[in-house]
């Protein structure tokens, strides 16, 4: 297809494409004419990809650009890759946070042991955990971590849903574009709807 | 105490404290001398709260005095003060996506309903579950929708624990101090433990 139905059918501008193209985000299309280049429907489900992790992720040029790669390179095993890419999209802690301190690690790595849960040292979701954790003990509201393991189970058993149906779907792209999506619009999904149970709750508890 | 003893304590500077004085996100000091301002325990509280939504939050501090001024005012009931500071909380959908459309809206309005959660219509994430929803739709990844009761049921486990914990607490200001922390800081700790999990799952399924 041409560049213009390319736009029609993403959704996103004709020099949008180009900019997302000079910066590696989507392949080149195929010359196929002195004044005309083709796509295909490989662009198509790429722009889409990069659309939202850029719009509903908030990730940068950079980032996404990261995350793309990874699910691209041919060198790297399927698990590895579909790892790297929700590495990609973690960060490790809310930007202008200080550090986890060590025992918050500890903690986390603690909780790990309790559950079973085999992770590498590299994955940056704990130090987010750490960082959190922190930030309950200086904000005198570590009440909260009494309860960590009822997050820890809702946790795990969203992750298995997940894990099993990503498993299903067999090719690599396919998988890696699923934990990416995913990850990223579950975790607005469980936000949300923490809130609205909360709500419910809250009204079910209260009223008498 | 005087200012100087309250930027120790609470970690923030002087300069910040006295900007937070001007925005209106902290109650001024009693004068207490021709050139002394006394603080209380109560500014300690709050600096550390305003602190929390800022940098934790990521809140601009327009909305931090939203907050701050919800949980403070006193013609509201308990429950009403507390719903109102977490909706302020609660973004209606990530800035620069589109407004959810109505039939996601309705996806949601079913769900609350097959799950018996009363939320008023007011509650904006209702929107941000709907955009979440149309996101998937956009992207083709619809597929996770069909593992929504999944997430719904363990929204509901951690808002169970949260909202007795809350209650618990008995007096409004403790009550809505923690929801505001509990509420951002859950978010940052189930997507961060969400990760965890996931990986730990994807090993434990493909390790053959």
């Amino acid at each position: 297809m041409r560049i213009g139905e390319l736009s029609a059918r993403s959704g996103i501008s004709t020099p949008t494409i180009k900019y997302y193209v000079r910066e590696g985000l989507l392949h080149p299309g195929e010359r196929s004419g002195p004044n005309q280049v083709a796509y295909g429907e490989d662009h198509l489900h790429r722009l889409k990809l990069v659309r939202a992790l850029i719009e509903v992720g908030g990730l940068s040029v950079a980032d996404t650009r990261t995350v793309v790669d990874l699910i691209n390179s041919p060198e790297r095993g399927t698990f590895e890759a579909v790892g790297k890419a929700q590495y990609a999209m973690t960060p490790a802690a809310p930007a202008p946070a200080p550090a986890a301190p060590p025992e918050s690690l500890d903690e986390v790595d603690r909780l790990l042991t309790r559950w079973g849960w085999q992770v590498k040292e590299g994955n940056p979701a704990r130090e987010t955990a750490a960082a959190a954790i922190a930030t309950l003990r200086r904000m005198g509201q570590e009440r909260l971590l009494e309860r960590i393991d009822t997050y820890a189970k809702a946790a795990a058993e969203v992750a298995t849903t997940d894990v099993e149906a990503m498993l299903a779907l067999g090719d690599r792209e396919s998988m890696s574009e699923a934990v990416v999506v995913w990850t990223m619009v579950g975790d607005q999904l469980m936000s949300a709807l923490r809130r609205l149970a909360s709500e419910a709750e809250a009204y079910r508890l209260t009223r008498t």
